[in-house]
C-alpha cells in the first residue's frame, strides 16, 4: 500500500482540505495512474455535502480523471507505462451479470463500484476518487485517451461526456434528426457538441435568453426559449429526441409536447421527484420518458475515440486544488463555462 | 337525414334521458348500422359530466358499438347488408397525415373525429354516439366482427379491448415474457386475457387482495399485492412489460422499480397529473414510461380476428337503456365486473 496526498472532506459541513489516503499495491490486472487533471462534477458536491444521504467520510471526490500510466500489474495487456489514460465514474462491477455481459457495467445487478464512495473490494472501506495524486484501477475500467486532444479539456468527457453521448447513441440520433438539448450546463454543452457532430439539427432549449449566443457557438442550430409560449407552440410535435439535462426538479409536460409521436425524452440530470407528469402527456402520441446513467466502458471508449476523430473536448476553466471550495460555490450558482478542471500539479 | 331515438344528457348536471337526434343520409362510402349493443365506458361518464371540460351538449355517449349493417352506400366494398359489425372510438380522421398513413388514425395530426362529441364534418355540430338506434359511419371506420363470438360481450372490445391489445402488441409482448397488469377494472380484465393469450406469464398487480381470485380466473398466473412491501421487493427488476390501467392519479415509482433494465411501463388509464415521478426511477436501469391511446383501425380488426380465433370476449353485465343512470353510479364506484353493455332493444 502507498500513502498519497489527496483533497477531500472529513464531514458534510467541512470544507475540502489536504488529507492522506492509501492506494492498494498492484494486483496482476491493475494499472497505477499518476493523475494530471480531474474534472469537478456536480455529483462531487452532492456527495461531499451528503445531499443524497449515505456519504461516507472522508469523501475524496473526483470521477473525471486524466493521467499517465505509472506502473502496470503483470497481467495487464491493454496499457503501457507512460500512456495517457482516463478513469470515469466506475472502478469495478461484478463482470458476470447480464448487464455487465452486455457492456453496461453502470447497471451491474450487484451494483457497480463508484470511483469514490463505492465499496472498496480490495482494502475494505470505501473508494477514494481523483482529487489525489494517484489511483489504482483494474484495467477493464481504464480508458485510452487519444493523444491529439487537449488533455486538460478531456477530463469531463469521462462523466459529462459519456452521460450525454450514451443516450444520443442508444436512441440512435442520426443525420437530420431534430434533437433538443434542454438546459445548458456541464451536460448540456456536451449534448450540443455531440448531437451536432452526429449530424443532427440541434435546438438548444433554455429559459435564459442570455444563453443563446453561447449555445450557437457550441453548435446549436436554433435556440428555443421555453418561457415563450408561442415559440414552444411552433415546435410542438416536431422533435425526434430530447436530451433533458436540467439538474433540478422541473415540469416535464411542456417539453413532452415538443416530441413527435413515438419519440423519447431522456432524463440525465434530475434524479429527484419531478413536477407531476400528466398521463395525457405520454398517452397522446405514445411518447416516452426515459433516463440514462453515464455509459458502459466499451461505449465510453467509443466516445473517446469519436472525440479524437472529431477533435471534441469540453469547455473548461482550470483551477488549482487549493481553490476547490470557491469552485464548488461557483458550480452551485451555475457560474462556470462549463466545467472546472483541477490541475493536479497544484496538489 | 333520418331522425332517430337516442339516450343522452342535455347538460352536465342532467341525468341521461330519451332524445331525438339526426343521422346523415348515406354517402357513397357510408355504412348505416342498426345498433344492437353498446358498452358503457368510463369516458362516457366523464364526457356527460364534463369532467375534462369542453363537452358539447346534448352528449349522446357510446363508442363500443355492435350492430348489423342496414344499408350501404354505392361505393362500399367491404360490408354487406345483414353483416355484424362494430364501431369504436373514432368515426373519421384526415386519412393523409403520416399517422393516418401508418394506420394510426388515433394519432391523426389534424385530430381524429371521436364517435361522440367529435366535430361532425357532414352535418356540422358534433357527433353522436352509440346510445342510439342507428349510426352512419364511413366504411374505413367500421370493423368486421367474428360471428362465432357472443356478440353482447364483444362490444367493449371496441374500446377496452383495443386499448389494452395495442400496447401489448406495440411493445411486442410474447411467449414467456413476464407481464404485469396493474389495476383490475374494465381495462385490466382485458389486459389479463390478452397477455395470457399471447403466452406471457401474467402477474395481476393490485392493492386489493379480494381481487386475487377473479384475476386468476381471468388468466393471471400470479397476483402481486402492491401494498405488500416484501412481495414488491421480491419482484423488483423482473418485469418485461407493465400495463398500467389505473384510472386515477397514483404514484408510479413503486411500479417502475419492478421493471427490468430498458423495459417499459405503459399508461392507458390515467390522463391526469400523476404523483411526482423520481428522475432516478427511470435513470437507474434506463427504464421507460410511455402511454397508449386505443389503437388504429387495422390493429382493431387484427384484435377482433384474434378474439375470434381464441374465443376471447369481455366479462359483461347487460342493462336496459332506462337503467343507465344507475349503471353510471355503479361504474364510478367500481361496482361492475367488468363492463356494462346496453341492450339497445330496450330503447
Amino acid at each position: 500500500m502507498a500513502t498519497i496526498k489527496a483533497y477531500g472532506a472529513k464531514s458534510s459541513d467541512a470544507a475540502l482540505e489536504e488529507l492522506q489516503i492509501e492506494r492498494r499495491d498492484l494486483n496482476p490486472k491493475d494499472v497505477k495512474i499518476s493523475i494530471d487533471y480531474c474534472g469537478v462534477c456536480h455529483s462531487d458536491i452532492h456527495t461531499v455535502r451528503n445531499d443524497w444521504g449515505g456519504s461516507k467520510y472522508p469523501v475524496i471526490p473526483g470521477h473525471e480523471i486524466i493521467g499517465r500510466v505509472e506502473a502496470v500489474g503483470e497481467d495487464v495487456s491493454a496499457f503501457k507505462v507512460g500512456q495517457t489514460v482516463g478513469v470515469g465514474c466506475m472502478v469495478d462491477s461484478c463482470r458476470s451479470c447480464p448487464s455487465c455481459q452486455h457492456d453496461l457495467e453502470q447497471f451491474c445487478e450487484e451494483g457497480m463500484v463508484g470511483t469514490y464512495n463505492g465499496k472498496d473490494k480490495h482494502l475494505g472501506g470505501h473508494t477514494f476518487g481523483g482529487y489525489s495524486q494517484q489511483i489504482v484501477v483494474d484495467e477493464h475500467f481504464v480508458l485510452n485517451v487519444p493523444e491529439n486532444l487537449d488533455l486538460k479539456a478531456t477530463a469531463p468527457l469521462l462523466c459529462a461526456g459519456i452521460t450525454t453521448w450514451s443516450p444520443l447513441r442508444h436512441w440512435n440520433v442520426k443525420k437530420s434528426d431534430k434533437v433538443g438539448v434542454i438546459g445548458l450546463g456541464g451536460l448540456g454543452h456536451m449534448g450540443i457538441k455531440f448531437a451536432n457532430a452526429l449530424g443532427a439539427h440541434v435546438v438548444m432549449i433554455t429559459r435564459s435568453e442570455n444563453k443563446a449566443q453561447d449555445a450557437k457557438k457550441l453548435g446549436a442550430h436554433e435556440v428555443l426559449i421555453s418561457k415563450d409560449q408561442s415559440e414552444m407552440k411552433k415546435h410542438m410535435n416536431s422533435f425526434d429526441f430530447l436530451l433533458n439535462t436540467i439538474p433540478v426538479k422541473h415540469d416535464m409536460n411542456p417539453y413532452l409536447s415538443l416530441l413527435k409521436r413515438d419519440k423519447t425524452m431522456c432524463l440525465v440530470g434530475a434524479i429527484e421527484p419531478l413536477e407531476p407528469m400528466h398521463g395525457a402527456s405520454v398517452i397522446l402520441g405514445r411518447k416516452r420518458v426515459s433516463g440514462s446513467l453515464i455509459g458502459g466502458i466499451k461505449e465510453t471508449q467509443e466516445m473517446l475515440d469519436f472525440c479524437g476523430e472529431h477533435n471534441i473536448t469540453c469547455d473548461v476553466e482550470m483551477i488549482k486544488m487549493q481553490t476547490i471550495n470557491e469552485a464548488y460555490e461557483r458550480v452551485t450558482s451555475s457560474d462556470v463555462k462549463y466545467r472546472f478542471v483541477i490541475d493536479m500539479k497544484s496538489l
